[in-house]
Formats: structure tokens, sequence, C-alpha cells
């Protein structure tokens, strides 16, 4: 009897990974990630050079990413027929060999292996090793502590309508935002309508090689994938 | 010239420090932590059997911690009183010495650390090292995704006014509530008021050897210090 492991491996230095994740990604034999067609893939990345010589690996490449919006109901059942599939073949797989899926971050959290997880728990045995998260890796490159005392921290992603997006802003000590992609303009406006663009912090690649950090009022244009806004709370401190 | 780290140490298993924290706490000639008086300490804890032999610790004991309600001056003057001093004594040791700060969790989430970084920032060479928050632990524990697409998550304290937090938790797709303590009774009805009490989990020291999850309806009535209550988020899964 074999076993999926689902390991998150922390920010993207892999430094930050556990020391559960590094041992376990050292001695895998099978090893599966997700990754946009003809990219790298940013979990895989974060392991390069630790593999062991004969792991086997298994790139789950996503049929779509931005090309069919999500709520195209065309964009789910492609989808639904991916992780179907994926599911399937790491399920046969668990039944004589462990299989580990890499996961940036922490995988319960906005992490796609969830939509793996519904679909292997009822057949396989799943174990999940949770990570430290982008954003912690985020605010600790912003140099300023994220939540105080009585602190409310909402995280959002910039996916959300705009007017939305600017009563959670409003309504909230700390923020989080993720997912920001095409949507940086539209957050730009959520936060100065909502009083807090002056404060709002922009974190590119937080704890890779070339992260970079900025107020949001001097962020570049284009920001990559892996990018996240803070604001930060201000509440109590004696 | 010395400096100061402040590593956080994750959840509560060692296994789930991360490779850079483990190096640090193995290596570490000196070594802080709070612990409340008479108490071991969680995050020293977490390190038991892992300092070196040679390792001077400096046990940071709080002057209180309930016995004066955080909306008193007097429990601001006392608690300021301490970090001031610590914060002394740590940059006095840091002008020729490293010192390691061990903290529970993700340091600037929050964590005491940030009391004693705010007044040593302009003094000492100070670096904090992310770890996996308790949250992590305690939702990856419920076997359950904590957020999905574009789920909004919400941290909020158990100390919070009991109207307040009703309407946090109202208008939130996931929750997470930190430092529910005293605060478990109001937290339920809270939860109850807002239609989630049947879909609340309780942790009880995520991750540590004596971890207990339980559906909140079915929580004892009293839960230790490292209890954490989750709700997950509903969001889009093709
Ligand atoms: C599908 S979610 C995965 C989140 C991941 N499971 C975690 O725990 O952080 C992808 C989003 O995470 C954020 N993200 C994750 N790691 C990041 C990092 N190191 N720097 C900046 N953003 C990051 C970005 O906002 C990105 O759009
Ligand atoms: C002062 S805060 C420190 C939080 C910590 N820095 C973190 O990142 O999780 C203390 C609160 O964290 C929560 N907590 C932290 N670790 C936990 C764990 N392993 N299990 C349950 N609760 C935990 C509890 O709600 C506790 O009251």
């Amino acid at each position: 009897m074999g076993k999926v492991i689902c390991v998150g491996l922390g920010p993207g230095n892999p430094d930050l990974m556990s020391v559960k994740a590094d041992r376990l990604v050292r001695s895998a034999a099978h090893v599966a990630y997700f990754r946009k067609a003809g990219w790298d893939g940013q979990a895989r990345k974060i392991v390069n050079g630790m593999l062991a010589e004969r792991a086997i690996e298994y790139p789950m490449e996503y049929p779509v990413t931005t090309e069919i919006p999500v709520t195209d109901p065309e964009y789910n059942r492609v989808m639904a027929a991916f992780y179907d599939d994926w599911a399937d073949r790491l399920a046969a797989l668990a039944e004589t060999e462990t299989v580990l899926v890499l996961c940036e971050g922490d995988p319960f959290f906005y992490g796609s292996f969830m939509h793996l997880y519904t679909r292997l728990r009822a057949r396989s045995a799943v174990e999940v090793v949770p990570g430290i998260t982008g954003m912690s890796g985020c605010w600790t490159a912003t140099g300023e502590p994220i939540t105080w005392g009585d602190d409310v921290l909402t995280v959002v992603t910039a996916t959300m309508e705009e007017g939305e997006l600017t009563r959670r802003i409003r309504d909230t000590d700390a923020l989080v935002v993720m997912k920001i992609g095409r949507n940086l303009e539209k957050l730009k406006r959520a936060l100065t309508a909502a009083g807090r663009m002056e404060t709002a912090w922009l974190v590119e690649r937080g704890t890779m090689p070339d992260q970079r950090v900025h107020r949001l009022s001097e962020a570049p244009a284009k920001v990559p994938y892996f990018s996240i806004a803070v604001v930060h709370g201000q509440g109590r401190r004696p």
C-alpha cells in the first residue's frame, strides 16, 4: 500500500522549507507538481538540485490558465477533466508507491492540490504537510509586523469585484491581497477609494532570489503572478 | 558586531520548523524566549533536545499575562517596561554576540517579539525568519482546505466585542479565530448567531503531541491557550 503526500514547500526560498518537507523531497521516488505548459513551475523550481537522481517526475500541466475566464462553464469543464485524470493516475500509482506532490506555500491555502485532494481522499491514503504561506514570506520581507493585539486580518483575492474589494479593504485592520496579476489597476483604485493606498506595500516573489519590495504606489505597472499586496495592522502595542 | 535573529518555529511539531530555523537553533550560543513565570514556555518546548550544550538561555518572563485586563493602562505600563528592559538587554548582548529569539508560529503574526522588534530595530541589526503559522497547522489538522478560488479569509481574535465578532463571522467565507481562552462561550454565541456554529471546528495544540480536533459544538468547555477555531471556505472548485 502506497500513499499520496502533498508537501507545502513554503514561499520560495528552499531554506524556508520545513525539515519534514526537505526530508520528503530528497528521498522521494515519485514526484508530481503542477505547471503551466512550457514553463518550469514554481514548486519544481524550489526543489531544484534536491531530487534524488532516480526520482520519476510527473509534471501536471494545466490545460488552461488565463485563456478562458474562470466564470466560463467551459473553464470548469476542462479543469474538472484535468483534475479527474490526474486523480486517477495518482490513485493508481499510490496503490503500490508513495507519491510526493509538491505545492508552493501551504497546500490548503488556495492551493491547486485541494482539487486532487477532494478526488483522492476516498480512494487513497493522503497526507498533507503544511508549509510557510507566501503571505508570511511577503509580510516578513516588508520588515513590518502584520497583526498586533486584536487586529483583524482579511485575506482577499484581487479577482474580486471592485466595489466589494473596496468595502473589504475599508473594513479591516490588516490586509493581504493574493492573485494580483491583471487586477493591479483595479486593486489600486480600490485601495485609493478605501484611503489605504499610501500604506500599502507590494511584494514580488517574496523570499525568492529576485524578490522585490515596493510601496504599492511605486510598484511597476506589470507585476508577476507571484505578487502579494500587504497593508499592516496598527493595533495595540505597549 | 552581533545581531538579533528572531526565528519562527512553526506550530509545534519540530519537524515543521524550517531548515533555516533548525540550523539556527542547533548552532545558537545565546537563546532568548518568552514564557509565563513558572512555566516552560511553548517556544522553548519546541526546541527541547535541540540546543547546543553550551547555549546560554534567557527566559523572558511576562510580568503579567491575564491578571490585569489589556484595556487597563496599568497593563500597558507594566508590559512596556518589560519590553523596554529586554530590548536593552538584547541590544547590549547584540553588540558582540548573535542572539536567537525563539517564537512560536510566525513572528510577525500576533507574536510578542514584535514589541521587542520596534524597540530594537533602530539600535541593533535584527533579522526575522518566517515560520508556519499556528493556523496553517490547525486547518491542516482538520483535514479540510481553508480557502478555495476567491474565498475571503478573515482572521479575528476571540477577545473582540461580541456584536462585532458576530458581524465579522457573518461577513466572511473562511474564518480563523485566535486567542480563544476565556472567550470560548462568547465565541460559541457569536458563531451561533451568525449561523456558522455547525460548520466550525476547534483545534487544540495543532501539530503538538497532544493535538485534539473537534467539531466546535463538541469541544470541551475549557480549552488550552493554544487553541484555534476554524470555519472552512466553500468557494469555487471545478
Ligand atoms: C494559487 S495561490 C497559492 C498560494 C499558496 N498555496 C500559499 O500558501 O501562499 C497563488 C498566489 O499566491 C501568492 N504567492 C504565493 N507565494 C508567493 C510569494 N513567494 N511571493 C508573492 N506572492 C506569492 C500570489 O498572490 C499568487 O497569485
Ligand atoms: C500570541 S498568538 C501567536 C501566534 C503565532 N505567532 C502564530 O503564527 O501562530 C497565540 C495564539 O496563537 C494560536 N496558536 C498558535 N499556535 C497554535 C497551535 N499550534 N495550535 C492552536 N493554536 C495555536 C492560539 O490561538 C494562541 O492563542
